[in-house]
């Protein structure tokens, strides 16, 4: 952390403001410019925030050399971590390191029937899990939010039927207790910065599925997912979903920009959800294709047998005849950077 | 709820869409247009999303009529709610309804002398209200992250010393139970659709102030109200805090536009937090008397004795004389539209 | 400026980079950290681009430190600039440095009786200047375009009728031929980043009205004032109209911020169109005072005698007698800071 | 377009609102609701905006159905535009309608070194087009501001020995005069509503490569298009080159979903910049990738010889053997889907 004092500052006055510093345990370096002292923050300063600098009356200007997270860094991990996943049929499915995850299923879990058919028509169509909601996060207090325990029930009857591993939203920690039959554990755009229920999540032994916040930067998502790792779980899947900016047209505005980004600073595995980033079900081809060919490790996708009678987000899901397809060209565009996406795979490492 | 239908759809398709819909208690009233049928929706459409039926094949487009809240829904409550909150010093605070509440503290609380200090300089300054953080959301797991347990005796304290009611941010639902002598529970920005923890707080008698998330629409804050007041607990002070925007210059862009527009659509008071709103001490006193201006039931303002020294958000805390300074003009402002400020009115209803 | 080297480089190659940067007339002073080199630039570093620095493989992160603009810079001009403009009736308006100015009228010039009418009832109620688009930027080729030349002279009659300094936006540099008789130049914020057209109002004698743009910086509306300063025209008003979000209530988001920002890092005068910047003629009065609060040298505000038959923008237009009345409270908003509204003041100096 | 009136409107007032709009050659078509009326207005609503009808006081909500766009909407044109231009070496080049073309070249025109060097690199790797640019729109009016007529120059001179059809940007309509060189007219983002210009082009003869806005609309970007098409001049390449949101780590947010949108709506070829796009030339391939895997029309990139050197934007440039590698790629990702890259094809129709 470098820290420029503004002009004019006397000698003492600086020589305070470091020792101040310093007793955080970090070593402050004085350099004298032409026109004005800056400052070196030699050490950890992952603890030290910008802004709080900048409150001292000395302060002209920080900049953050050090990134302020550490077990999400590649630099402290420079391989990528790769989520490894053990379906009820003796299938490994992964995640990340030159395979790409597919997870796919229906917004919300409605009948038995639909999410069991769901479930086969996309085992059989190359996918690598399954997903559902049974507690919705939604809007108003007055729709559909979810079926609940029993709409759990439902989903690991489906697991218990194909193999598929499952995944699906914990809202609130004390649901932990009911989780044990989920795979994945996703935590949903509204509660990325509930960091409550993040601190819990660090001492939980399943994989985070993390989706960024709908205006969390992408700085913000490394440090939410800082929070679980610091507790011990380090076994995170970055999710891009989608951002709010001022084009109305779709439901968010999917921010592909963040796989490269998310893949340079970090060694965990960054899925998308083309299906809440635009929000329609025709743009989640075109988006899916694209986020492979922008390096995403995998997608999740909605899948629903009838859009049209969906109880929640039909509008966005695709049916299971035209997720087949999209599985087929998918595979191609994974396989021209020599990845793989179903799990044929055997013979690899 | 109006619903525009595609052009050559047929009538029998237009009527199994219909009798669809009416299955969720709603009448469908539909009009034959030159060259498109619309249909009307008759009934609380509060529980249908525009959305879900945007899934479907025959809608073109959907414009909601009636607003998705209700409770919350000044249609149906013309009046402005008041909040009233008794002091151990006898005297009742007001929020709402001609009256402007000022709750004024440290961003966390940090030492006995520090909160006490601040007590009584905001209450010598007129403020109605103590704010000070206990359990703080940091976006870092590695920053200060408040004094939790020891904080909260801490405030209750410097609420037995002074007599002003307190204010403190509630970060899960089992903290519930060590908040008996908090008078006014806040909702942070990144929990406001937490709908787990929302519901929770409708079955709560205690004010809830609810911070709009940074990147929340003013209906979606609205709905996050709602959802408390689903349950029972009606007594809610909204409050704008800052969005997130393109601009970088200040932390927030502070929407005080929203201050009219909650106010028209809603009778609940509507508050503003120029501290986090800026995130720049300098600009809080311009803000806070524009917040005024336009109209706000009250402020809620970061006061430090020593702003270079603080824990947490240092750089957006004015000083108690500063803050005295400012409470003064403030006074000025609501006289101007004839609210009143300062609790000397013992005389108003 | 100061330069952050990357942690390993080369004594040689930090040495021919920063022989690099001297070549563009700027001293560079390396100081060595405990593990990181730092360049501080001394000179006039507004020319060289934060971006261009960063593309060199030997930099890690840049601070600014100066501000990139001089002219525009209150640093080199601590006094607030006023512009003073005398009308056909002998008396002379203000805006800045103690003076809030009106400017009221019409989106568009529409007919003589309409425009005369207008500009006789805000002269009434105090208003200091008369505005009317006759060239007018609509998004569709197949709306309304303004009634050009034509309308012009209806401005210029009205102007001649009431004494009232006219205030219109040009669109085109060859259209200044046409505007001798306008008193202030307005550009709109479709146009804050035309760079041709604001070097070519550099040589113009007359104030300038620039709007911001509503996806720009504060920083790149400041730039683009410096654009016309370095021309030699210092005569700026800089206009704040309302910034891009993703709030969909008003038609933009007023931001109010960017008025004490604006005051405290340059001496122009800022005013506020709280008509554009929330697009709904009911929240025009909430927000023209809150931004005389935050400090606003001045407002625009659309004003029409039948704003249901506007032919442009009448949603956000107010009547006279809201106007009326609407100046008083202004009036009385900035006295409580002794400022004046309504220029009765020849006493001032 | 559909109005849905307040309730509780009389007759008589709905029915002189219908014939204000009658007037305008509209015919309206009034169906009553059980509990409100609706208007639907059939006939070339595009003159009409929908605020203006807000402004109205009997109008609670309006809808439109058709599009505001004529020339550039797919409904009225259904097969994609093909953009054909040929060089001085008799080769046609292609953009669209299954033609992938790639546009490159520096940020600035520099040296005849330079700009001639880039040239035949980028013609062997596959390049379509050079780009290059002479009268550059930057932020500061210090910093370089392009070499003007003298680059222009060497331009010409580059397409006269690589045979290469060249793209540059326009700033200013008297420029078209020396433009006859110029195989393409770039209209920058920064004047997507420069309207006057946009209409000028209209009566030109050659193609646009219209860039969007940074906080622009599809829809307004549509709009800017239909400027140009009302003229006559229909050869339009639209370019998605980022949008401005919270997000600082881009430049911009590439928004890749407008690229299926515009080409459902519209039948223009659309093509992206990864380098203005994102700001960092290291994601200009993963981008560059996705763009084409989402649907892209084309590319246009920043080739710069030494980008540590460039005048301009060398962050964002990409060295000559990066853009052959690439190249390379982008034909494999091109051919997924059957399309063409390079122009070896003479095959095709």
């Amino acid at each position: 952390m470098i820290i420029a004092i503004k002009p004019g500052a006397s000698a003492a006055s600086v020589a305070r403001f470091s020792a101040m510093i310093e007793k955080q345990g970090i070593k402050v370096h004085r350099s004298e410019g032409a026109s004005q002292v800056v400052l070196g923050l030699v050490g950890d300063t992952t603890g030290i925030q910008e802004k709080s600098l900048l409150a001292h009356h000395l302060v002209e200007k920080v900049i953050r050399v050090q990134e302020p997270y550490k077990r999400a860094n590649r630099l402290f991990h420079p391989d990528d971590t790769r989520i490894a996943i053990c379906g009820l049929d003796g299938e490994t499915r992964h995640i990340g390191a030159g395979y790409v995850g597919i997870i796919a299923g229906p917004c919300s879990v409605e009948t038995r029937e639909q999410i069991i058919s769901v479930a086969q028509s996309v085992k059989a169509a190359g996918a690598g899990f399954l997903r559902g909601g049974v507690f919705k996060p939604r809007t108003s207090p007055y729709s559909f939010q979810g079926l609940g325990c029993g709409g759990l029930d439902l989903l690991i009857e489906a697991k218990n039927v194909t193999g598929l591993p499952i995944v699906t939203e914990l809202m609130a920690i004390h649901q932990l207790e009911i989780f044990d039959a989920v795979d994945i554990i996703q935590v949903g755009a509204r509660n990325m910065q509930n960091f409550t229920l993040l601190k819990e999540l660090g001492s939980c032994r399943k994989p985070i599925l993390l989706k960024r916040g709908y205006a969390a930067t992408i700085t913000e998502l490394l440090m939410a997912a800082e929070y679980i790792m610091a507790g011990g779980n380090d076994r995170i899947i970055l999710c891009e979903r989608g951002i709010r900016t001022f084009e109305s047209y779709t439901r968010n505005t999917l921010d592909l920009s963040a796989i490269p980004i998310l893949k340079k600073h970090s060694h965990l595995p960054v899925i998308v959800d083309p299906s809440h980033g635009t929000g329609l079900s025709w743009m989640v081809p075109a988006m899916a294709k694209a986020a492979i060919a922008a390096g995403a490790d995998g997608l999740i996708l909605e899948v629903h047998p009838n859009p049209e009678e969906a109880l929640c987000d039909g509008e966005q899901s695709i049916r299971p005849d035209a997720f087949e397809r999209l599985m087929k060209t998918l595979q191609a565009y994974a396989a021209l950077e020599g990845r793989l996406l179903k799990e044929e795979a055997h013979e690899r490492p």
